[in-house]
């Protein structure tokens, strides 16, 4: 069976990990993109302890509301129409105010005094170059929400934060932090500050501020290029497993699969494995991917590479180094303890956060307790 | 609003396409993965004119038995414990026979006179080196199968049909055309035989045999290298489309999005288009990849670069030559008419049946009358 098993003591597991290292600042745990593909519902319960939840749209952040989250929700992308403006206030949601329309929504309509929409998370382009307005756009922004009655978290997104030495990282810091100064002094001391992502909670742990904004590390996988997930003792939240649907020997110099891409060095016994594209695994993998193979009678687990080209439905995989026993139907993992996702992505040329986002619905989820 | 829309007209016009070019033999529509990402749900009533659908796995039949499908349905890895071979006969659905296994519980449990499951698709391996037997294995399984009442479908498949000149086609042609004519001198002259998927049905007119088992080619891509699907004349079955959320001008050497990854040679008016990886839009894509946008006003369409890193809810398109009044929410297709989802698929080094499946849970789904 494809399955996609959900860890929520990873995830406790993670969450805490976070907490240790930004002790001071609140979290707002990322679970945009369906929680990362984890399943929104899947993880909620397991980060009852964030102190709220960033999602990308309001979309998200309704079905978050269904599912009983009725703490913060924070909308990164913010709201796309004055309807969703008002939509977000009805349900208590706080929304990331990033160009003119969207600041102008919420002058126009300003949610009662006690609502979570009150709080205004307003984006400041640093370097990223994507969302958000310049200093001055913020000033004269940040102006007017508070005399509207707004309370205001300044906020912006690394573009670089993976790599603790690029320059841009402190530039970056610089700007948010005279900005957020200037803020504090001319307008209110009480407004808040929200910079860092997960690459940006390990790597500038002096520049937490009040709101932390963990994402992948969560998920358990590493969110900086020179440490990897064990070392920042993170526990992936999830297992992507299959099963052997058949077995058989490829004599040598014989070709497999599509594009007869990989040929037999020398007779060998392969697998096969019911997973494929079409299940969210990559198409595009070199010749260093492999599974862990279950052995269902010992209960040890073999190391198998995955041969040739990635199909639909189906890879292959090599078992000559299995003992004689190899059952059909044995536990294939994909990613989970062994591989970790992290090298999975390497091994296709992305990050984990893509294998993990990608998942059809075809694989049947479940959850551990 | 990320949006997949379905088009059952395009399926269909391209199940009458399918049909013209193998006008003698019956067609097995291909619907696993949920129908290459399109929903099976939305595909199979576009597709009654098929004599037949084929799956993957067990679970998948059984999800086209409840939606209603009364026809064949095949299940091309067949069943993976005897379990479901039960549960298979129960639903009258018809299997591939590939391994010795699956042949004990066929020969140990046999399906009622008049049960579809008493149609068996023997599986031959010609030279795809992943699923079935050998010339020896299939005769002595088609003799019991035979012997036992089951009426057999010899089915085989190829591993590089897209290129009509690669020398394993022929080879795979000619093992599959003589045993298929032993088997109907030695056995049974009513043996049936099914070789040709999508490339096949295109590129080997003189070999499509009973049944063919079109994939790609009904969702509106090329099957093969040397034809597009216009050339084809297929209709894409999908729209996949996003909105604009931002806009801004980024000025001249200034870099945009993760890793810096693309710096503008010139003062650049660039939108931010609500559709990342966690959409299923491929984070690894170079910098021919475009989309299309509608200008709301005249409805006329403009081709714009993607620029720098796709990320997980975004991407970032050059908008310069649109004309002064780009909206807010303005729609953008990311594949469709055009571009052609095989067009992204080359700038994504993949082909289009990945970028199809791979589609996450995320975008909102709908199909056109």
């Amino acid at each position: 069976m494809r399955t996609i098993t959900i860890k929520p003591k990873a995830l406790t597991h993670n969450l805490n990990q976070v907490k240790k290292m930004a002790p001071t600042s609140k979290v707002l745990a990322m679970v945009k993109s369906n929680a990362y593909g984890h399943g929104i519902a899947a993880v909620l319960p397991a980060l009852q302890q964030a102190d709220g939840i960033g999602v990308a749209t309001l979309t998200e952040a309704l079905e978050a509301r269904q599912l009983g989250w009725d703490k913060t929700i924070g909308v990164v992308e913010g709201v796309f129409t004055v309807g969703e403006w008002q939509a977000a206030i009805k349900q208590d949601i706080s929304c990331v105010i990033h160009h003119a329309p969207q600041l102008q929504w919420a002058l126009d309509d300003i949610p009662p005094a006690q609502s979570a929409t009150r709080i205004v998370w307003l984006k400041y382009n640093t370097g990223m170059n994507r969302l958000g307005f310049d200093a001055d756009g913020v000033i004269k922004a940040a102006e007017r929400l508070h005399a509207a009655g707004y309370q205001l978290v300044l906020t912006t997104h690394f573009a670089n934060a993976d790599d603790k030495e690029n320059s841009l990282n402190a530039l970056q810091i610089q700007r948010f932090s005279e900005l957020l100064t200037t803020l504090q002094t001319t307008i209110d001391a009480d407004i808040k500050g929200s910079l860092c992502n997960s690459a940006g909670i390990v790597n500038f742990s002096d520049h937490h501020y009040d709101w932390v904004r963990p994402g992948i590390i969560l998920y358990g996988s590493a969110p900086v290029i020179d440490k990897s997930a064990d070392e920042l003792n993170l526990q992936p939240a999830m297992e992507f497993s299959a099963q052997v649907i058949a077995l058989q020997t490829v004599s040598a110099n014989t070709a497999i699969g599509y594009g007869s891409l990989w040929s037999a060095p020398q007779d060998t016994k392969t697998a096969l494995v019911s997973i494929g594209y079409g299940d969210g695994y990559p198409r595009v993998i070199n010749s260093d991917a492999y599974v862990t193979v279950i052995n269902e009678t010992n209960q040890q687990s073999y190391r198998c590479t995955v041969l040739g080209r990635v199909a639909m439905d189906m890879i292959v995989i090599d078992v000559s180094d299995m003992p004689e026993d190899t059952a059909l139907n044995s536990k294939v993992i994909l990613w989970g303890d062994v591989p970790h996702v992290d090298e999975i992505a390497v091994c296709a040329d992305t990050i984990s956060y893509e294998l993990l986002c990608r998942l059809s619905i075809r694989p049947n989820r479940v959850q551990t307790q």
